[in-house]
C-alpha cells in the first residue's frame, strides 16, 4: 500500500466539525506490551446452547421486562426482543415535573448543573440464537431490528419530556460489550447531547454558507465503498478511526425513524455488507455501531440540513491521553485508502 | 458504600460544559465476557533491567534524537530526557507558510478542510530506571519531569506557527500505552483542538455571569481529596470517569508553564500522593494523566477565566457505543462517594 508515504494531516468535515490527525507513520510504532489483537474468543460466542444466557429463547424469564417483540403475535418462535435494560443508566421511575426546568437544580455561584436521570434504557435482542450475530441474518432478517428500532423509537417521542434517542450497539469486549449475544441498545435521553448539537451547529453553517445539506453533498471521491438503492457506505473525509465507515441516506432524512420498510430492507442488505466486508479485511473485529439521527424536537426550519446516518468503528487500537485531552483523535489510515481496500474486498 | 441506594443523576460543570450520566446501579451489570480486571503485567515492567527498551539508560543510541536532558550537564547519570517521538503524529520537516491560511485547503463545496500535519511529537523519558513509575520518584525527583515539561513548552512557544500544547502520559497498555518504560508526551499542534476551545468558552461564559474564574471558583464541598501549599486534589462535579481525579492550582494561572521550581516541588508531591492513592485503592490501575493548560496565544480579556488543571484518569473499564456517539459518558461512581474514599486512603 502506498500509505506509508503519506504525510500526515489534520482534516474536519462539514458534519461533526471534529478534527483529527491522520498519521501513516504511527502505525509503525512497536509495543512492548502483548499483543492487543482480537482473539475470536473476544467477540464471539462458543458454542450455540448457553443456558445461562438471558438473552437466549427459552430463557425470557431472566430478562427484565419484554417491551415488545417481533412478529407481535408470536410465541417461542421471536425473531427480535425489546426488552427493558436490567442496569438501566437514566430510570424511567424518577418523577419528571411538566417543566424541565422546575427539575433542573442549578448552582447559581459555581455554574453546576445537576437534573435527575430520568429517561429509558432498552435492549433490543437481535436474534433467539446465541450463535447468530447481525450480518449472519437476510437482509430482510436485518430489517425486522431496524424497524424494531424505529418502532421503539415512535413509541418514546410519545414521551413528552425526551430530547434525544441514541441506538447504539457493541460488538465484542473490547468495544465494551458485557453481552456476547447479539444484541444493541436504546438509550433515551432528557437532554440533547454534546455531539448531537455539535453536528447540528456544523450542518447549519454549511447550509447556510452553501444553501446544502453536508450530507446529500458528502464528498464520495476517492471515498465510497458500495451503494444500494437508497444508501451509500463510504470512508469519512475526517475519520477518526481506521476502516470507520459512515452508511448515509442517499435520499434527504431528518430523524432515523423515518425508515419505511422497503428502505429498512435495502439497508439491511448495505449493512450486511459493510459488516461482512469489515469481519472478513480486519479478522472479526469488536465494533460499535452508532446510528446518528436528530433531536426530536427539532423546528421546520432546521430539516433542510438535518440528515440521519450510521456510524460503524471498528476497535483496532486502545486511545490515550491525547485523544481524551484534546478530543482530536490520532488515525494512522487514510480514509482514502481504507475505502479503496474496503471497495475491493472480495466475499466468498 | 451508600453509593448503590442513589438515583441516577445527569451533570455539568462551568469548567468542561460536558454532560455526564452518574448511574450506579451500572457497576451491578454482570458480564459474560472474561474478566477485564487488570492485571500487573498489564501496568508494571518484569524486571529492572531491560536491554530491549529504547528508554532504559544504556540505550540512548536506539532513540530519536535528544532535545534536552536534566541535569543538562549530565552524562550516563541524566535524570530526565526529552526526546523526539520516533514515530511522531505530526511532522516538523514540513513547510509551514507564516500565513498559516495559504497552508490550508479549503473545498468550498463540501465544507471540508485539511491543513498540512505540521507540528512537533516528542517523548518526556521520566527516569533511567526501567522499573521506576513516576509515583516512585520523590517530590523533587518528579519536579524535575515537571519542569523538563515547563522548558519545552517554552521552547515550542517560540515556533511561531504553535497554538496549542498537549502534555499527557499513558500508563499501561488498557490506557493506550506502547511501551511500559515511565514516559509521558508532548504534542504541539498548530490548531486549537475542541476540548480547549469548548473550555474557554465554558469558562467565558461563567466569568461574565458571575464575574469569577470557574477554577478558583470551583466546588470543593464533598469533593476536595487533599490540599498542599498551592494546589488542590478533587473529584470533579461532573466526573466523566469513576475516580477521575483532579490537581488544580489554588493560585490563578492560566499557563501551565507558568510554574516555577516552589511550585514544582509542591505539585510533585500532591501528583505522587494522589497517583499512590489511586494505586493503593484501585490495585494499580492503568491511568491516562492530561495536563490541561490555555491555548497559547489568549489575548489579555482572556487571563482572567484562563487556568490550567491536570487531569488523571483511571482506566477501569471500556467504553461503548453510547459514549462514542453522544460524547455522554456513563460514570457508575459518584464524585462525592470517590472523594471520600480517596481522602481516607491510608498510605503504607
Ligand atoms: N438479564 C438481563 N435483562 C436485561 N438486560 C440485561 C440483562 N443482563 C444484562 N443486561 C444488560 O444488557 C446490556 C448489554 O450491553 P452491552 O454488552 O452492549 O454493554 P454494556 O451496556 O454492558 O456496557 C458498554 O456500553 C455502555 C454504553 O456505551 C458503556 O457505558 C460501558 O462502559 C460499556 O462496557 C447491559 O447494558 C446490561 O445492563
Ligand atoms: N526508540 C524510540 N525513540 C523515540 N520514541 C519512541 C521509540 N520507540 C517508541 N517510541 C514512541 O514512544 C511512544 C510511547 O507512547 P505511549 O506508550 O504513551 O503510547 P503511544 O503513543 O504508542 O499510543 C497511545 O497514545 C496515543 C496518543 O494518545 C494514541 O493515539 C494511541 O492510540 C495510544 O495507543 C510512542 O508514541 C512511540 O512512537
Amino acid at each position: 500500500m502506498a500509505t506509508e508515504n503519506r504525510n500526515p494531516e489534520i482534516r474536519k468535515d462539514a458534519v461533526n466539525n471534529r478534527l483529527v490527525i491522520l498519521s501513516p507513520a504511527r502505525s509503525r510504532r512497536p509495543s512492548d506490551f502483548k499483543s492487543k489483537s482480537q482473539s475470536k474468543s473476544d467477540s464471539s460466542p462458543t458454542s450455540n446452547a448457553q443456558p445461562q444466557c438471558p438473552f437466549c429463547a427459552g430463557n425470557e424469564h431472566q430478562c427484565a421486562p419484554e417491551i415488545f417483540r417481533f412478529p407481535e403475535d408470536s410465541t417461542s418462535d421471536w425473531k427480535v426482543r425489546v426488552i427493558e435494560n436490567l442496569y438501566p443508566a437514566l430510570s424511567r421511575q424518577l418523577q419528571v415535573k411538566s417543566d424541565n426546568e422546575e427539575h433542573r437544580q442549578a448552582n447559581g455561584s459555581t455554574g453546576e448543573v445537576s437534573l435527575g436521570g430520568f429517561g429509558f434504557h432498552d435492549v433490543v435482542i437481535e436474534s433467539p440464537v446465541h450463535s447468530v450475530h447481525l450480518p449472519d441474518l437476510s437482509p430482510a432478517g436485518i430489517a425486522v431490528v431496524l424497524l424494531a428500532y424505529k418502532k421503539r423509537i415512535e413509541q418514546l417521542c410519545a414521551v413528552g419530556s425526551i430530547s434525544y434517542i441514541q441506538v447504539f450497539k457493541n460488538h465484542g469486549a473490547s468495544a465494551g460489550a458485557s453481552m456476547s449475544h447479539s444484541h444493541s441498545q436504546i438509550l433515551a435521553l432528557p437532554v440533547i447531547p454534546t455531539t448531537a448539537s455539535n453536528r447540528l451547529n456544523a450542518m447549519k453553517e454549511h447550509h447556510n454558507q452553501t444553501g446544502k445539506c453536508s450530507l446529500c453533498n458528502i464528498n464520495t471521491h476517492k471515498l465510497l465503498i458500495n451503494e444500494s438503492t437508497h444508501f451509500s457506505s463510504i470512508s469519512p473525509f475526517a475519520s477518526t478511526f481506521a476502516f470507520e465507515t459512515w452508511i448515509v441516506p442517499r435520499y434527504h432524512s431528518s430523524h432515523y425513524h423515518q425508515l419505511d420498510e422497503d428502505k429498512a430492507i435495502d439497508l439491511g442488505g448495505i449493512l450486511k455488507l459493510t459488516l461482512e466486508k469489515l469481519s472478513l479485511q480486519l479478522n472479526d473485529p469488536p465494533y460499535n455501531l452508532m446510528i446518528h439521527t436528530s433531536p426530536l424536537h427539532i423546528v421546520s426550519s432546521e430539516l433542510p440540513y438535518t440528515h440521519w446516518y450510521i456510524q460503524i468503528v471498528p476497535q483496532l487500537s486502545t486511545i490515550g491521553g491525547f485523544e481524551m485531552g484534546t478530543g482530536c483523535y490520532i488515525n494512522p489510515v487514510f480514509p482514502e485508502d481504507a475505502a479503496k481496500i474496503l471497495r475491493e474486498v472480495q466475499l466468498p
